[in-house]
């Protein structure tokens, strides 16, 4: 694997960081081959944590370095010890099993903890309908703790392309609004599981969409958290199945 | 309500500080009766939320001015407009109602995000386990979207003090380990949703309880964030009740 030149990410760039020690193994364990190399800060060299990611990456014949300068320049946290860099990559869902859809999300630390929920719930297949937040950006990783490398992903310019992609999935939009509650729903498999950001949630054009979904809730709330929400219809779904 | 010297928030204060527009007008209708004052920005002299703040402040006879100095000394972010000013309160928990107990949360995004939930769920009280994170901290507040207002809470300084106080509750500690899932336990009102903090989960003393509970997930992954667990469990309980 080539080096690359170590600056602050951007969402341009063709590699990203990898924050904090448990996130850095599940990329070593589950990308390999998309490992460029590991930094470790001075700070932790007699950790039995970086003594283990040393053995791991001299296993997988991967490059690690100590270096507190590089560390600085890409870790927020003043705690960060461990960083992994990681060539970005992309990996087309699988028509056959269920999916998870996110309608222009923008929320980084939501996206890292429905994909989290995802990996909880053995669901690996997650679409981003653009405009939506960069899930590579190192605070989506991080929020993920790392369950972003067990997921496929694709990004689509519009809801129809994606429907174009999947047409033997049965669509389920969740909108405050819906026809049914999520009590009463049952999901027909392959499934895709459709959510909204965080401002507006669904686009009325969702409403024509035949199964729709609520969450039953308080009438004086506005709405559950995004990821909550998620969080939710997955448990239903993965227990009904 | 007596004047207060504003200054950034210190746990110890007797006040703390409502950031941004929606848990503003929360608090105004929620706990009129704590509010100290209401801060504009100078900025948003002219938009709707602000004229609207005014109407209920003037309805209410609240105090409420214009000043940008003392909104950047206590908002964490530049597009914070209003803020509101309110004395801190506690509430018993009520011993015939469904409670929900965090053990020693510590982070306080999660905390917030709990408190939205269990108001989008209908649960209105919450016990807290010492130590425990600042419920008043502006960064709760703001995460919970101002749902605060709407419970009662209380700190306790160990779980069996909890118990005494609340002996007629069923009590369903989560924990990775537990002896039934969620889909085979059958809440018992008045009943108790126990949660341990995010990085220990619940301690051991909690297995012998009689019906700890298990949200079931992939094998691979460590566990699942502490607000959507909450959150799963707090569905689940409503609409079986």
């Amino acid at each position: 694997m080539r080096d690359v030149k170590i600056k602050k990410y951007l969402k341009k760039l063709d590699y990203t960081y990898v924050l904090g020690i448990y996130p850095t193994i599940e990329m070593l364990n589950v990308r390999p081959n998309s490992v460029i190399k590991v930094l470790f800060s001075t700070k932790a060299q007699r950790s039995q944590e970086v003594t283990k990611i040393k053995q791991i990456c001299r296993k997988l014949d991967l490059k690690y370095e100590f270096n507190d300068k590089l560390i600085g320049k890409v870790a927020h946290r003043e705690n960060t010890y461990v960083v992994g860099v990681l060539k970005k990559y992309e990996e087309k869902l699988k028509a056959d099993l269920n999916h998870v859809v996110l309608y222009q999300p923008s929320d980084m630390g939501n996206m890292g903890t429905i994909i989290r929920t995802m990996h909880a719930f053995d669901l690996y297949d997650l679409a981003i309908i653009r405009p939506g937040a960069d899930i590579f950006d190192p605070r989506v990783v991080r929020s993920s703790m790392g369950s972003l490398f067990r997921i496929r992903f694709s990004y689509y310019y519009s809801f129809n392309e994606y429907k174009k992609y999947y047409k033997n999935h049965n669509y389920y939009p969740f909108l405050l609004g819906a026809k049914k509650t999520l009590e009463e729903v049952k999901f027909e498999k392959p499934y895709s599981l459709i959510f909204g950001n965080e401002g507006e949630g669904l686009s009325s054009s969702f409403k024509d969409v035949e199964n729709t979904v609520k969450i039953q809730q308080s009438a004086t709330i506005d709405s559950l958290n995004l990821a909550i929400s998620a969080g939710i219809a997955m448990y239903k779904a993965s227990v009904e199945n």
